[in-house]
């Protein structure tokens, strides 16, 4: 990828030189016990009458309950808070455990907390679950007021823009003006990337992995098979399932196993399964036997779990969201949607990630240089995929290159301040 | 590609040169009379009591109908005989037209004719439908003898091997033992490769396009995804629909839409579709309007398209070889598999096929070279992914190489004999 006026090995050393001029600078924050190591999620309820938020369709919607996490403390001077974006599946609950006994930690614990990538000791960072979602925030599955039964199909038509504006205001609400980074990978990504165009004054940077400024049209393909999924299953009811005793988990689940491929690659693939059989050396020479190979096996359980946790009418939502985001459209082109913004940028693409693959971020890159942006790319080599941003053993990459870029961020932001 | 002793430049001129040399030595046929041009569906009824074919999975299966079409004639010395397998939702139908009115030609009619790649003018091309297949060879949407109604879930499990075996009769049935060439892509190539491996001493020449020795797990995924959509349609009644007014047309139509997907590149479908909006230039903030952008309005008509033409059992029975396929299975390694034939082969490979990418390919010289056979492999630049062997506009590079191909190959067959 072409980044303007750096190679890694220039950027490496001066990222190392800013994080060791930081480490003072920084406020030092004592280890949390175990039980201060818990996280709370946390409820905000926003857009009450008389002020309900204007969606981009038109539609005036509220009130809206954002589902909300936060780590870190923030800063007397309030300027080292870091929002961060979730992924289209993901949620608030971006690290640590709610529980002690929580068998799993936040989805992506590895890089965000004391010491990681992105450091709850140094940042303040809040997390929350999209407008539309299904975990906390309100969304098709949240009570509507007006019926006193579950939104459904009478949810608004939501874009990424709308999902923006909620957090935006989550932020006013928790008295937080600017934003240090607004930082978030896929879907993630896009929320970042509108933030910016949105609210161009108050990012202080950037960071955006393994997304674009728009889904290509394979996406859209991919996304469009997954509704399809979803409409067919005759449970779904039109979207008004709510009070059924079945929920339509055929057709979600089948959604997320075409999902689930486009997040890896073929060559993750063949090294986690090749065609190795799941419970035998011998071929079964049945056709109704659907888990034979690993793989297979692999995808069914994917579908399985997604199902207990996710809301058939929420996936329709964001993957449509997710469709129509293009982030050029809002100002004719990409130049000059990006032209007005302070941010700097921090791009990161993967090598085998196929749904957001280089060359999307390459027009990203290419655009926010011709807005003669401050803007750092890299694309990290992994065998994982679109999901790369998330595996555990990808995260030290990413870490390299986070860390030092935000301690020199928070650094220089300082410094411009006291000057 | 790596190919042994062979290099493009080399080859064209060779192949120039052989073409030259072989157009006095080819029987010349006159240009068929408008009538003539029109091809006739045929069949033939093999495996009948008391030999039935062996399957591989060790069941008893027969009698077997094929349909089968064949174009050009057959030479005296029974020595321009080639056959051409279809890949998954072809049929016998390659070329020509059946009825004057018929609004298409067949599948290949762009490379298979006289004086195209394949040339009837000069060879004797033999196309039949698969076993299991549901356009004229017996399948599961047949007649089962036994109980008079169609076989369903009960028809047997069927490889590739299989409906190898069974077009192996055919030819047998048609009084050829040894055929010049067989041709085919996907799961076709699939064919071709399993033909040499199973009758080693019949084949002078095996052309695999866009194809490989195994389907990867990537393929095996998709196809699991495909089959998943067809069995959770609820018309699909356990493959007991036949006697149903109404077909299980939302699975399969799902099923074709994803592959579909795979069928093509990114790059192609940012070409034909990117965006752009099937009616509008305004967005309709409508998640129940499926069709909104042109690629989904696309992949929409496919499925329909499709489900007028196949039968979903055959779907389920035909992924499943497909996933099944395995060339070194049956002798431990793909080498040892490949050791036997006196096969020459012409593998080619398209740059953006994702489906069965070049590696695959290259996986296959590397065994063939390995097993020191006469390998000819070649990556086609196409933007059309795995489609481009069956795209009109992609056929001339397809026709450069394998015409002087044959050419060459049916000279040195007959200076062989003639020594």
């Amino acid at each position: 990828m072409d980044s303007p006026g750096n190679d890694s090995g220039e950027l490496s050393i001066d990222l190392q030189t800013a994080l060791l001029m930081s480490l003072d600078t920084l406020p030092s924050q004592p280890l949390p016990s175990p039980e201060e190591g818990l996280v709370e999620r946390q409820f905000a309820t926003l857009f009450e009458p008389p002020h309900p938020l204007v969606l981009e369709s038109g539609e005036e919607f509220g009130p809206i309950t954002v589902a909300y996490q936060t780590y870190g403390t923030l800063s007397p001077q309030r300027d080292n808070a870091i929002f961060i974006c979730h992924a289209l599946t993901g949620d608030s609950h971006v690290a640590g455990r709610r529980r002690p006994e929580d068998r799993k930690p936040g989805w992506w614990d590895g890089f965000v907390g004391p010491g990681k990538g992105i450091d709850t000791d140094r940042y303040f960072v809040v997390c929350a679950n999209v407008l539309g979602g299904c975990q906390g925030t309100t969304g098709p599955s949240s009570i509507n007021p007006a019926t006193g039964e579950p939104f459904g199909p009478d949810f608004p038509f939501i874009t990424i823009s709308d999902m923006v504006n909620v957090h935006h205001a989550l932020l006013a609400h928790l008295g937080i003006d600017k934003v240090l980074a607004i930082v978030g990978g896929s879907l993630g990504g896009m929320q970042v990337l509108d933030w910016v165009v949105r609210y161009p004054k108050q990012v202080g940077a950037a960071l955006v992995f393994a997304s674009g400024a728009r889904l290509n049209a394979q996406g859209i393909a991919f996304n469009a098979v997954g509704r399809r999924a979803i409409f067919m299953d005759p449970l779904f009811r039109d979207g008004r399932f709510y009070g059924e005793q079945e929920k339509p988990r055929f057709g979600l689940a089948l959604a997320r196993m075409v999902a689930h491929i486009t997040y890896l690659s073929e060559q993750s693939i063949e090294m986690k399964f090749g065609r190795r059989l799941q419970h035998s050396n011998e071929l079964a020479f049945d056709l109704r036997k659907e888990t034979e190979f690993q793989i297979e096996s692999y995808l069914h359980y994917q579908g399985k779990r997604f199902v207990e946790r996710f809301d058939a009418n929420s996936y329709v939502a964001l993957t449509r969201a997710m469709d129509y985001f293009n982030l050029a459209q809002s100002h004719g082109d990409l130049v000059t949607a990006l032209t007005e913004t302070l941010a700097r940028f921090l791009i990161v693409s993967y090598t085998t990630d196929w749904l957001f693959p280089t060359s999307q971020s390459s027009e990203l890159v290419r655009a926010l240089s011709a807005a003669r942006k401050h803007v750092t790319c890299t694309e990290l080599d992994s065998p994982y995929g679109h999901d790369a941003f998330l595996i555990e053993s990808e995260l030290p990459k990413l870490e390299a290159i986070v860390r030092p870029y935000l301690a020199r961020l928070y650094h220089e932001r300082a410094a411009q301040k006291a000057t």
